[in-house]
């Protein structure tokens, strides 16, 4: 395959429409009716000749609606683009009589909802994918509220499923020599360790010890669906600090070359497009980073991620409050609202030795309503096959760091050969692969919560 | 949307994946209960962290499967990949009571096929379009002798419809700068003026006079899906030989230079990849060529396609043996029995006389039983929009020319102004945009049938 | 050409080869004396085989150098590498007997200092060209106090001559989707008008009314060479701080789009490798941009600059000491002390009676020892065969524009129809083409030098 | 560097001046005067403004020139644009009174012939460099009748040498994804086993076991100036034929995957661009590709050329007629006439006997004037460091050669350790590196011209 033959046209193409709507002038505004209307026609046409004109007129309309003409366009899309009962039940009918493949066509296409080949045909002018992201968008905003919107986002999310199916993405590097406008796009999305500003980017992202990557899909250009950053490293990385600020990923674990380390460190998984919650790219991002990173740098032993622990730091304020609990272990975690109190030495220690083993306690063994790890990030990476590996005292010492996991992070661990089989028992029983340090330490906390002092 | 950007990775990648599949050497030759078994485990899995790999299994085995083994699996796809019929049963009792959105979402899953799913998920390794690509070009094969395995064939066109979406697809100018790799696809599909070899294809598109566009789709790379070969002129060009032959388009038609051109010619549109039969992409492409052509020479006035006939001197056969007819229309037609009769200046003048009516009433009048052009060609161009502009004798006399069509080429005219208003008329009334010379020529056509002699 | 065929290799090479350079480790930093021994190595190797090694490790060893010891360096380059004066003599003995071709050339050789073989050789790995630009740079900054070194410059003035011939300059637009290592060179160079930050970038360059190009050389890859800022506008534009700030090219000569704008304004042009003093690009860019813009956008009618005037404020002052000039006069330019003078309407009324009329005199009269006109942007110009064309009162109010130019911009015009009349008469006669109202201005500046009011 | 960011440019500028010249239209054709003139004209100009065009002008009158008049204007070019030999006894005066840098520097300007800044700026506008080349192309074709033009080739020698440094070219594999119009280049160029047409292209380049690569200039873009084809192998191949059938590099020695060879053949080294005569590339070229080679594939350990020997069969025919040698050593040479002689075992088998001991004696020990190998071949590659390590019977069993070297190929292998060591003998002492096999067989030589019989 040569994409250097195909890329010039990319560009152009959908530039050139997308730029032809912005522009359709029409300064006026319209309503939710007339992009109804404008829907119909779209979906009345025989899907050839005008369709992309109407199409492009339609998302252009629908560019220009105010948000609560917005908000009635996908009530009525609820309502007047669903399947139709009457057809559904003859449908059902003619098949429950004939039971053969032509009535069940039939009658799948009677279920199919109208506003799928809507969306469909909505897709045809060029960059019309973008477009459709932004509006699903738009209506996941709107679900809380508007349950009746449902519908409408599972036939979003049916289509999307389909069309960012893995095969038709596509990884990159990312670095100093890619173009602004998408660097740009990091900056605002990174959502784990927040970017201030270019020279905070170019600190992440431009060193020798550094990499990035990207899934984009050629349809939606130049947008990052997800990316990740990894930090090449001498052993696992315990602290996030030096890694964010460019020294190195953090004091004996830093390399000058690549070719020093002997690990590589995911320190921030990020998505990009709230238009495509649900589609998951993660699991296969991290695995076809790790094979580029194999392919670059043979030497790499050990895949590890530097994770935060959302919610943990919740979760123990909710134990502060467990009367079950000695009262001792209460009063140690209540030194946690002290100002400052990880500079004070002799009180992290007392904090280390009671919040370490919780926290192993509680991303292993605290499970949510479907018997799944509480925490979501735990979720992810044990759902991807990795191991619980590490728990770092005072590996973020960020406000956010201290605010939400009492300065915790975490290393999961991909062994490459161990992720078919954690992956399984993960998915089958809900097994949590532990490293034996790990293990120890639940069980530590454990005979905290009972009281009996640890060694 | 900067695309030399993504390029390199869609390279290595997908040539990478499909490697490995053709390498994953089990040189031993699968059956296809062990696809069946692969294709289950697919399904099976979580859809994530393992599929891909499982995914990149079953393709490789489909690869390696003996015809028929794949005729044989196609078979279980069709009983065993099917959608529940009871489950449908049961989803639709649910949905007669409730009537609500959710169950009629539940009940349009127990509809879907389990096939699509399974299509969905074989398209997860970088590669895997191309392949299922292909694989519905070994089913649509079987499809004539097997009307059992329509069912399949819906589910690849539902899909192949919604991932070739035309919002999807990138249109590349093709030239003596493409990469050999895809010029000798387009000697391969060439299907209207075979190309003999690469000197024969340079004469026809490295010339400062002529123009070739393809789409492709960026999952699979350097296959064109379809491409159209246009030649500059002055005037509407009425002979191919001189376009084929490279002599710039034909007589006093030809251009040295493009900008002395006021009429584009589309003399070749040939679709190439078999297994997407009936996603329909020509509409499409045309009318992004004109646009490009337009951009790049604003003084172009005229786009017009040189056509084939199929199927006409088979008509013209049928009209020999219909008694209805006049005795000397129908001894003139077998005029075209002698050999090298176009040759023959006074016998080519009489059979004029003749044919070239009898074309045009082939073309604007003669139907199908959905009461459309018989004519495929004429349906296409027609069903674009275009107009039925000019019947050309001796437009074609080559041995193929002159056995399917006695000679003869069309012309259809894209009037862009008419374009839209002729093809809804076309699509409510069937109605046939005409010049009005063809009109005269159709009307002089009704008076020989009736054996009245017309100047 | 295609280039694209050419790209991925010009960076993975030049990178590596770098990257060697730097790595080579030798941690140890080396003397002159160890330098200049390896630079007769590479002049005696035969040029081939090991020559690229050779000179890569003597590239190495300068970067490595201390900055005296380069200086002791140069000294030795200027002593140890000149030609033979005994060789010298021999050749044009040899020569004034003959008087042929061959001793002709045996005498140039003789002459060429071995300096030039020497760098020539330099140059053979991969990034040498970018290392002998930094080189000289160094070398630039040592000639002031050190004459001795003037024929060097010269050695690598002639090659660079031809090194950086506009025929192996490339052309290339810089906007928003330019690699990020690019832009921030941008940021660093622009010389005009201060680049403050990223932000600032954007707003100068990615807007629907602003064009940025650059000269670039193959060989030194991502360093642009020279580039300049356009803005397009309706009119010409006379203040910068509009254009700076991204509102546009300034109130009423402001666009939204591009094919709005009737006038393309040049608002900075920046040389970017100090090492590349004295080999000119300016005039060549000049003139390819206009050709860019004119075949992107062919309603544009002017192409005129928006340039500062250094030097003006200090000719100014001289002026104020000149006791030929009426006491009135000078008095009035002494108001140009007052902080703020240019936001006191009255105070500026006055001020610009006078400094309009002065400067129109300055650029168009006052000239240097070589009869050319004193400022060197006019210089610039003129020389180009711009036309002097107007004279903005305030065009410029930042602390700068007021310091160095009374707050003055001028427009310089390029008639494209005149150029290259203006070009002859300037070299030929010095003259300087100005607009009537830059006349009309001089003579008033005449008048106000005598005393005489004017109207 | 970042060279997707220079590409398009590139293209279309070229193109584009390149065109600009041939329409240029004045269909008249000039004579030798005008282009005199014109070249004048440029030389007169001040370098800047309007040199591009009178370049651009001159440059398309030579294009237009007849040969006969192309001779005539380099005929003036030797006289009208020498140096001055009045400037230069002028400046030697001067030189010699002052002895300083200033007066050196103004000798060696007088000294340079003013065709130098000539064909300096004839390459100002793009696409020039490589007309240039055509022009010393035309040159060199007349140089054998017409030496008096030898000081202009020393001239357009001079700058090439510069402008084609090996930092300037770039190194690019080619493929079957390789553009067409330089396949076709590819193909013209060919010079040691000609390529008959696509598809004998196809088996030499495009299978897993085959890799070729080209050096570039950018300045003349999609014109390769050398390329080398290389075929992987097990083992040292020694017959060509089934190389270039596309077998794979021979009986044992072809490989099915890359990564099963053991040793890089390199079969086939072609110049392009006879402009470009004595400008060295190739040994350039062969270092460069094995480091390419050993980066794609580390366990690479042998590579070797399969290397023709080009004038052996002449020198064996000068044995013939020797009658210091044994009379039946030159019977048996005598055998060479008969037909098909090699298809005969036992009169090969007779002719091995005395026929690879004189190849080895040919190679190492028959010398030119200058003390070198007699051989073009083995001079280039002994140069370059490699050793003469096999000589293969009936190697190369074609029509050429057989009748260039009785069939005979060479193996020279480049040893990486030994590389520098040979070539310095080799540069110092014309030391001939020889494996023991080829010396042994060197030694048989000796005995058979003495009589003896060897075993």
């Amino acid at each position: 395959m040569n994409m250097s033959f195909l890329q010039e046209l990319f560009n152009s193409i959908t530039q050139r429409d997308a730029l032809l709507r912005r522009r359709s002038g029409e300064s006026t505004t319209p309503d939710h009716g007339q992009l109804v209307a404008a829907c119909q026609a779209l979906l009345e046409s025989d899907g050839e000749a005008s369709s992309i004109a109407l199409a492009s007129r339609a998302l252009g309309m629908y560019q220009r609606l105010e948000p609560a003409e917005r908000q009635r366009f996908f009530e009525r899309l609820a309502s007047d683009f669903a399947a139709e009962p009457g057809e559904i039940d003859a449908a059902y009918a003619h098949y429950a009589e004939r039971r053969d493949n032509a009535s069940l066509e039939a009658l799948f296409e009677a279920c199919e909802p109208r506003r799928q080949e809507l969306i469909r045909r909505l897709n045809l002018p060029s960059g019309g994918t973008a477009e459709l992201v932004r509006m699903r968008e738009d209506l996941l905003a709107l679900l809380r509220d508007h349950p009746e919107l449902d519908a409408i986002d599972a036939d979003f999310a049916h289509l999307f499923g389909s069309w960012f199916n893995r095969g038709f993405l596509v990884l990159k590097r990312i670095d100093w020599n890619t173009p602004a406008s998408i660097l740009e796009k990091i900056i605002r999305y990174e959502a784990v360790h927040e970017i201030q500003d270019w020279d905070d980017l170019r600190r992440r992202l431009d060193a020798r010890d550094r990499r990035c990557f990207g899934f984009f899909h050629p349809a939606i250009g130049d947008e990052p669906l997800i990316f990740v950053e990894v930090a090449l490293c001498k052993g696992l990385p315990n602290r996030i600090q030096p890694i964010l600020s460019g020294e190195g990923a953090g004091g004996e674990s830093g390399v000058e070359e690549p070719d020093e380390a002997d690990s590589a460190a995911f320190f921030g998984i990020s998505n990009c497009q709230t238009g495509l919650r649900g589609i998951s790219f993660g699991n296969f991002l991290i695995k076809q980073v790790v094979q580029e990173l194999k392919q670059e740098l043979p030497q790499l032993r050990h895949f590890v991620t530097l994770s935060p622990v959302p919610g943990f730091r919740q979760w123990l304020e909710e134990r502060r409050g467990d009367e079950a609990l000695p009262e001792a272990l209460r009063e140690t975690l209540g030194e946690l609202d002290a100002t400052e109190w990880h500079r004070d030495a002799e009180r992290a220690a007392r904090l280390e030795a009671v919040v370490r083993p919780l926290a192993a306690r509680y991303l292993a063994e605290e499970k949510n309503a479907r018997g799944l790890p509480q925490n979501a990030v735990a979720r992810f990476h044990l759902g991807n096959g990795a191991e619980l590996h590490r728990v770092n005292w005072l590996g973020d010492t960020s406000a956010k760091g201290l605010k939400q996991a009492a300065g915790l992070m975490v290393n999961y661990l991909y062994v490459l050969e161990e992720i078919e089989r954690n992956h399984e028992n993960y998915s089958a029983n809900a097994t949590v692969a532990c490293s034996s340090e790990v293990r120890d330490l639940a069980r530590k906390a454990r005979k905290l919560a009972k009281g009996e002092h640890s060694k």
